[in-house]
């Protein structure tokens, strides 16, 4: 097989400038099937070729001998599912683990609701009562609720798995680092947003099977005075996304020209958090918007029903992320860091996208990052607890 | 009496920092007893004298008199008083009308409102469906329903006053110029979140009566998909703010490091948008957090209800703030232009706040605008339609 690069092929360069880095959607179908027209098999084959290269997939090359030889329609379909294929296997990884281990998915994912819901419960009766405020740094707050909240989601999960491990934004680490389970608990993602009343915030509960998410859930708070409310997101690995008890999709939007994005801003007030400054004004000068909310499985979770088209933020924490990263991606959107490197919960910073148009955003995103990289700051490993097993 | 400034006198200068720009807080009095200690009634009294110059107020005067020569108390209920009446009539001046006029002020509220819910019944019907989008510019959207809501609010308004005046976003100005009253109409403030499906989002519908706001609707979208539901904010001149039919108030927050506050961005990316991206990055430095959602209406009344407590923008027009401004100082809040000058709705630029904060937020907010002017920005009047009379 020829093993020459798709870019050096006879195919107009508008082809793969728009096919290759997304994913399927009705408007991409209609382009491809066009575009067809002036492709001979013998180049769609080059190109198929270049890309298997990447992808040990029996299953693909049997698809794509199959209906090669067929008509416009096969041929539009092919392109679709390699094109997504590739940009799904090589550029990005896939971030959820492949089951959720021996524990049914059904079960696991009942556990971590109803644990959610127990915190989302202590929330809603603390909405309308003065808060308890104390500070974590000049202006990062925790609050009684934060601290009630994950009391009683922790004893949901011992209850139930009296031997997983549990990370929580408040209490730390604790239970058994044998276990194949890790826990990652933000019992109110949004704390100053809760403090003010202003909404959105959440509870936000992952649960990690050898340090992939396989099933998470978070209950968002939505309204504010005079008309709370809580909407709920929740996915297992390999199951989809659900909110209230419906699938989601993250949205079709391929042009960033027509996208609305949002971000956060930590409390450490480094390099990194000046150059999202950067991209904040960057991406507000050229899509329609970037929304700044402030609870990262928020912002996530508006990814996956598709309101907004893309997350991004550095110094996040496992548990701002295990659950939303999970939602995103069962969705069918993208996750990567913001190097465009394959993530893991433990990392520092996260993209999120509706899959089609991350890799345009990782244009300026990416740089950027690499850029920071270069000034020395950190972008190891947050953190990962000791003999916590991993397949990552 | 003397007339020399306040800050000529012999008083703790933080004593001045502290007290002269802010309203009354628990914090503030307890700041402004202590600080009584240390200063002798001569000085207060030369401090009230030189206040009084700037306003001319029999009933303020006569409470001086009577209070000056009792206790400590009374002498710091004395200086909050005159603290916050200096502030609020001499720094920031009011915005709203003295009156509704000769139409009585519940019968106008009445018409805002009706009008406000007909064009929130046509957005509501559309919520859960596809948008019929076009564009004003690159990025900034009209939908179907924009029109369609305005058309239903001009029929209700033109049913009620035949006479009257009305400047509505997708319709422009129609009606009688000799009327005293202006109705401005947003049929859809935040159309590029309704076009996402992200709240928030408003009908804002402000009267002006000579060309200041007397009567004022907002009906908030609020929750988005799974959860939509609408609040309702309204306001009379001198009659308070209400929301959802309860009486409610800004945030006493004092300190900028305690504050939430919000702002947005324009579609016109010119020097003005670039300083308020400075300004975005300066205040999310120092406070908790600085929120950009998408709606000038709906951020306003977020400052009318305690939920956020400063809001500001450049390049707004009238039908984005009428409405807003009026609620926000019906509930005890402040309203100037960005250059902490006198405000009125055909402006181009607005900072509301919960009024404790005002002159702290104007330390930044006011040298940037400023320097705007030195690059020859326009800040004059927006546009204000010819033969309308106005007493501004």
């Amino acid at each position: 097989m020829a093993s020459s690069s798709p870019s050096t092929l006879n195919l107009p360069s508008r082809f793969f400038h728009k096919v290759t880095p997304i994913l399927p959607s009705k408007n991409n179908l209609r382009y491809v099937s066009s575009s067809l027209h002036t492709i001979s098999n013998a180049n769609l084959m080059r190109y198929v070729s270049s890309s298997l290269h990447t992808i040990s997939n029996a299953n693909l090359m049997r698809y794509v001998s199959s209906s090669l030889h067929t008509n416009a329609n096969a041929k539009a379909n092919l392109m679709r599912y390699v094109s997504s294929s590739v940009n799904a296997q090589t550029h990005f990884s896939t971030v959820g683990a492949e089951s959720t281990g021996p524990i049914p998915s059904d079960q696991l994912l009942q556990v971590v609701q109803t644990a959610a819901n127990t915190g989302a419960e202590v929330i809603m009766d603390a909405v309308n009562k003065p808060r308890n405020i104390t500070y974590k740094g000049l202006t990062d707050l925790v609050t009684d609720t934060d601290k009630m909240s994950e009391a009683a989601i922790l004893d949901v999960v011992r209850k139930n798995f009296q031997d997983h491990l549990i990370l929580g934004e408040e209490g730390g680490l604790i239970g058994d680092s044998s276990s194949d389970y890790l826990w990652c608990i933000d019992p109110l993602d949004g704390t100053t947003n809760f403090a003010h009343c202003y909404p959105s915030f959440a509870v936000s509960i992952g649960v990690l099977f050898k340090g992939k998410p396989a099933a998470a859930t978070v209950v968002e708070f939505v309204g504010g005075p005079k008309c709370w409310n809580t909407r709920t997101f929740s996915a297992a690995a390999g199951k989809g996304a659900f909110c209230n008890g419906e699938k989601i999709h993250v949205s079709p939007t391929d042009k960033v020209e027509r996208s609305l994005l949002v971000t956060g801003f930590g409390y450490e007030h480094d390099d990194a958090w000046a150059t999202n400054i950067e991209l904040f004004k960057e991406f507000t000068d050229i899509s329609r918007g970037v929304r700044r909310l402030g609870a990262a499985a928020v912002d996530m979770c508006h990814v996956s029903l598709g309101i907004v088209e893309a997350y991004w933020e550095y110094r996040l924490k496992p548990w701002d992320m295990a659950a939303g990263v999970l939602i995103v991606e069962e969705a069918g959107g993208t996750v990567s860091c913001m190097d465009g490197g394959k993530f893991c919960v433990f990392d520092r910073s996260v993209l999120v996208s509706n899959g089609v148009l991350h890799a345009k955003l990782l244009e300026k995103i990416g740089p950027a990052t690499e850029n920071l990289k270069g000034k020395g700051i950190d972008f190891s490993l947050w953190y990962k607890p000791e003999n916590y097993h991993t397949e990552l």
